[in-house]
């Protein structure tokens, strides 16, 4: 089990076909419910006024983290920060 | 409801009088574990190598955000970056 | 009620279609006058030799702030810097 | 008349005489508020989670908004952002 | 009177039609030329090496300077830094 | 299996006792090579002209990262940046 | 013998043609895999989130770093960042 | 002759001795003054709400401005940003 | 005599035609060699890795430099860093 | 051989003992006299206006150049950055 942090600031060209956008972002949105559904990406927050997002992962590994990343749709449109996070010695779960 | 990420980076002066420093990391503790115990500090990582964490808080305001960081028992010696989050369009729950 | 200063920096493309982009300026300024008349757009400042402003908004929410900011007319053409505010102690109103 | 958005970071030193930090933040809020009174100092507000004001003024120049910095009690502790400021076209008022 | 530093960094789009380049830069001497004897823009020297001029205006308000500036005819192409002045209490003029 | 690379800059405050600094400074190296040679401290270089190293750890997890990190003698005089690494489509080995 | 850790962040840019595209890549491939063949492309790894490897040459000197990173393929589309590094005074190989 | 932009951000240790601190600022007046009587320190400003200042200097060579800025009375006490200017070509004098 | 350390990052653009990017390096080589016969261009050195070099001049003022930076043929897609230089007092020469 | 440009910031501690200063100080001038004349520390220049230096190093190797610098007699007062050059292909040299 990893904890990962991860930032994502989206960026979709002007010029991008309408059409490839809008099937661009259903398919990030349906990915990412399915990788939700599985535990993996335990949650999603919206920056307030940024077309951003703050996502916390809970994967097998690294390795794991990078695959699901580098297969995100809009990931050519994306700038990325992640951040690795460990258990905290005042957490109360 | 006001969901905020926060980061708090701890830096405690070397020259801090030991009991002081004691004293004042099992506050911030204790101070943590209650505020986490009543839903307002949902959850708290540790950033992998740094004297840091990553936080989330659930409130009533940005208001009651500052008195309780304001409050924190480290809070002297912490740089604390804040982001206002709400509720992303792909998020299932 | 939620304060926030938001800074909205403009970069308006300069191939985009001159009526389109009169046309989304006209909008904005609406869109923005709506909000001043509502009392949730409390000010707005321009920036000294800048295409940008200092604003203070009066919201119910930061998700409420949120969808005013996404729906801004110029939004895709703006960098924008939120940052949450509360009362000062000095403050005399 | 001129208007300027100042942003005020506090950081008093550890090592200064209690007595005299409270003294100093006491005549702080004093004068901050005699100023308010007057209406040069418009506007201030806490930003949330730092030692940190964003406030804004209105006086009659640059030169006047100086004097009023630089004789500020808490002003050798300060790190001081200046924006000048001017009336937005959208601006209802 | 109000006296302001500004510094401008030019970058014309490569793609800008040669005779608008031409007569735009012709344009922008002329307004700056005419500032100039209006004692309005007091100085200006070139940064050496760069695109990039260091300007002193000495103005009736911050509001009319951002007048000055907005009608720059190669504002489009131009990033400005305005920094408020007062005198000095060294001055020996 | 983990891999990260992680470059630590060291700043030994001037006014440490000078014995604590030697010992420190040994027990830092001995601490080293255990988890060298365990495996875990895959590589160390030195950065030229800088008291800094750049380190490939190969360990089992971010958490047990975490605790070999915070348990460096030196961690206190070092600032630590940390880059999770999985392996490279090209890598022959 | 001269050591240098090389980050590399690519920018393929959008537009380029899909072909060459993919012949620069498969090039690059080539190019990475006899270079660590001969033994001067010591380790390269992926950054997890990023289209980015951190890289270890072991070369004859930093004239043929210059060469190696040069004839790039992917070259024209990098960013890169070159520290030269050497033996650590811990290292126990 | 050769013009320069000098930027001087003054910062003052707050344990100096204030008789030692009230000297050296009465020095760098007169220095200054001296050579602003020479016509090389050409002209000063106060920065608005910095302890800082921008000056124009026109002196001999760039070996005749480095005397002078390492003789400042505050020099220690400083940090100095130097900007080569030369004639623009807009310029009316 | 005017010593002046100059960094040239060069960034042509993909699209520029490529024998005028061809003949504009072939102009850029030559106008560079003949300054350097000239003794004007005392050193120059290419950064490993980089497209850009670290270049030495000796003129006989910053005006003389402005001239000659403002046309290399390469000017228009080149970032430059001026740093002035003077004598160090432990030159040997 | 190999080519590096390193630069040198100092800043001495304020409450170093004079004696100590001037000693080091001194001690800093011969070794880097000694290292010109052997012809590895070939070029040294001052940056006007600040305490630093410019300087090429000429040496056989990164680890030559990382034990001359480690053993500057001011080295712990000092922020150095090294940037590895090779020969420029339009140097006439």
């Amino acid at each position: 089990m990893a904890l990962f942090q991860v930032r994502m600031d989206v960026a979709i060209p002007r010029d991008l076909d309408p059409d490839v956008r809008e099937q661009t972002v259903a398919k990030e949105k349906a990915y990412s419910q399915e990788l939700q559904r599985s535990g993996k990406w335990r949650h999603i927050w919206r920056i307030v006024g940024q077309y951003s997002n703050i996502s916390i992962f809970d994967v097998d590994s690294a390795d794991e983290l990078h695959e699901i990343l580098w297969n995100l749709p809009l990931f050519p449109y994306m700038t990325l920060e992640v951040t690795p996070l460990t258990r905290h010695g005042s957490d109360i779960h």
